[in-house]
């Protein structure tokens, strides 16, 4: 491309519309690659655009459009959970899991670095992005059950299996993807109803849950 | 004290032994506070000793300090693991977490900032160090349970087991310690053998493992 021709399609852009598109390049190069492994050259290579420009947009360089495209892949993350509140209540959660798992396998190299801790750009803010979405997923659990308030020892359980799914996830991408996605998708379902039934025994809200889950069967 | 009193005492020391003077001196102090908030100054206050004192022994200052105190926690946590391979399986388990959830209550804060990431002295090798204490844990699980080459969804299975109870010891802090530590402990052994038989039902290296269990009770 010359760049008489680049010029013009260069200028078509809003702003918004520019900001977008170099997050999607940079969300792109961050999923499969550690994120010291990612210059700002290659986030304007891929964007088609000048370093310049990319530092224009986000003047705090690497860790700005780092975090910028967390965001962004948080959000997405989140439209995992949207699942409506009707049917049986394992398949809404195999379903959500489908499309959680869907994202882990396409942001494979990025959702490692992130999760396994000690990355270059890591930072109480990245933590905290993290940690947002794990207190969506557990929320978005909640009211699938039909708890309002959840005590603790529910609490603890859901959010046990929630980390106990992401370090599923970890080690999945770590075996080369094994077992197949719906074998692993169908094995954590099955692991959250007996982390609930375990706690069931102990806790009378977690008894109640369980109760309705059984009644669906 | 004097002056001329502090020297002598001051002298008494060998530099090992001033060394893991400073060193626990420094593991007290993180293990009660955020790294952020444990200066040189307090871990010199806490050992007595002058502030270029504690620089001669750790000249990369806290992040030095920080390191080898964490790298000393993570020995004694370990130690937590060694339970001796005789009597039934589950009764071990239990103890080495009774041994485990104790060290969880004596370094509180420090635990909570450790594993909540996004800390300001979190380093690629703070992380390698926490790996390392994971899978000391799995390898001592597979031992006990006479496993000499675990595949991988009994592999999984243990790890996310680990990783569920690191979640638990953290929102039991962050609960003022409640449920009573013997309950939490009892919850997890049984949590342990629910997640092996959900496993069982998909592989029969677990299922072997699980048929021992029941054979001992």
């Amino acid at each position: 491309m010359t760049p008489s021709a680049a010029t013009p399609a260069y200028r078509r852009l809003s702003v918004e519309e520019r900001r977008s598109q170099l997050l999607d390049a940079a969300l792109s190069l961050f999923a499969h690659r550690a994120p010291e492994d990612v210059s700002l050259d290659d986030v304007a290579e891929a964007a088609g655009v000048s370093r310049p420009l990319v530092y224009r947009y986000f003047p705090g360089g690497k860790q700005q459009l780092y975090e910028a495209a967390l965001r962004s892949a948080a959000e997405e993350l989140q439209h995992c959970f949207d699942e409506p509140r009707e049917g049986p209540l394992l398949p809404r959660l195999a379903r959500a899991l489908d499309r959680y798992l869907a994202f882990v396998d396409e942001h494979d190299t990025g959702f490692s670095a992130l999760l396994q801790g000690g990355s270059v750009v890591e930072t109480s803010r990245t933590t905290a992005i993290v940690d947002g979405v794990r207190r969506a997923a557990a929320e978005h659990i909640f009211r699938h059950l039909g708890v309002s308030a959840a005590e603790p020892r529910l609490r603890m359980t859901v959010r046990m299996w929630i980390t106990s799914v992401e370090a599923a996830s970890l080690m999945w991408l770590d075996e080369d993807k094994q077992p197949p996605v719906q074998e692993l998708r169908d094995w954590l379902v099955e692991q959250f109803v007996a982390a609930l039934t375990v706690t069931a025994g102990r806790d009378p809200q977690t008894a109640a849950v369980v109760g309705g889950l059984a009644g669906e069967g």
